[in-house]
């Protein structure tokens, strides 16, 4: 193995804390009450995800689209969910970064692998992504960033997760990816010929589930994996 | 009148404080000697606001082309670059503010005008200059935020220009730019059918230099500007 893949909302980071702090911020601009504001960006992540796993939608406009769904279901401007994405990004604190999130970056670069982040987007870009990865100090084990908004592929499309591996030279076969929708991360990176292993929160311990592929209950569960692989 | 269209960079925000703070980030990133990577980010500036005046350089990949661009005269990694950027995002402080955009932006409001603010991207992307004018309070007066790397256009191209116009439906000869670069905004803008406001730092006074178009010395400018047209 040479290079590991993280998916990073669920499995670095807490997404439930950002869309939190983004409700209540895009609330407060709307003059809206929050329980609409949650309803409708729960509604649009749904659909979304679900257009997604068929690799529907426009792989070009993947964030616009889904600003732009969220904004139409709420009847407010799309300027709003964009100063609310902001707003959220520059208030949340550590608290979402996920237990054994840490760990297991460093202990993937401690076996001397190169450690990527392959993300899709929602309602804010990849690049306030990049920016929380920073504020909290998990940028300083990563070495390539790679989000849909900024790739013009999203997870599962094969092309997303070929992308980190063509910028450091991996065949397929010698990286694996981490994340916890099973159809996103998990089908996507097996279809793309790389080992995958899927972040189930239900799983009791680490279990091989597929040729290539295993289960874990959280993320630090990836250093087991790779001595698992590493023994054959 | 009806929509006055703010440039950021310069105009309302003192882009020095943010090439500062990167430079100094970005030095750290690399172990490199503060001063080489000023003189990069210099010298590729330079480079783009040519290639820029002259519309070459493909609109797409406008923002992408600047990083690739300093990291490869820097002989460093792109994705250093961006981390750069991120940590200055957070870093700068309010003192990047220029005297008298507040005044300008809530006067133009006060008035009953639409503001937007429209503008070119390089080295970090459009979403962390929104960033910044939301955590220091800018876009409290801001109603549509136009960034070359969302729109794929960029200053002085028309199409950049007519997108804030078709967002509010509003004529060219509703709407004014104000900006700082001659060739970027006030060229730009006049080509584009709108009245145009050049920010001269060395100009003593408020002129007509155009039929469309004034020379001001600072931003706040903009509010004498607005009540010579409204006379005639």
């Amino acid at each position: 193995m040479k290079l590991v893949s993280f998916d990073v909302w669920n499995t670095l980071l807490d997404i439930n804390v950002m869309l939190d702090v983004m409700a209540v911020e895009l609330s407060k601009l709307m003059g809206a009450c929050i329980v609409d504001v949650v309803e409708g960006m729960m509604l649009t992540r749904e659909r979304i995800k679900r257009m997604r796993a068929g690799t529907q939608g426009d792989p070009e406009k993947a964030l616009e689209e889904s600003q732009e769904m969220l904004a139409e279901l709420l009847g407010t401007d799309v300027e709003l969910v964009r100063r609310a994405a902001a707003r959220a990004t520059l208030k949340v604190g550590d608290e979402m970064v996920l237990p054994g999130a840490k760990e297991a970056l460093e202990g993937v670069r401690r076996k001397g692998l190169k450690v990527t982040v392959t993300g899709n987007v929602m309602f804010w870009p990849g690049s306030y992504t990049r920016l929380l990865l920073e504020r909290f100090g998990l940028m300083d084990y990563i070495e390539g960033t790679f989000f849909a908004d900024e790739v013009l592929a999203y997870k599962p499309m094969p092309e997303m997760f070929r992308k980190p591996l063509d910028a450091f030279g991996v065949k397929p076969e010698d990286a694996i990816h981490i994340g916890d929708t099973y159809a996103e991360d998990f089908e996507g990176a097996l279809k793309a010929g790389l080992w995958a292993v899927w972040i189930n929160p239900e799983a009791e311990e680490v279990r091989r589930i597929h040729e290539r592929g295993f289960e874990v209950p959280g993320v630090e569960g990836i250093l087991e994996v790779l001595e698992r692989i590493e023994r054959g």
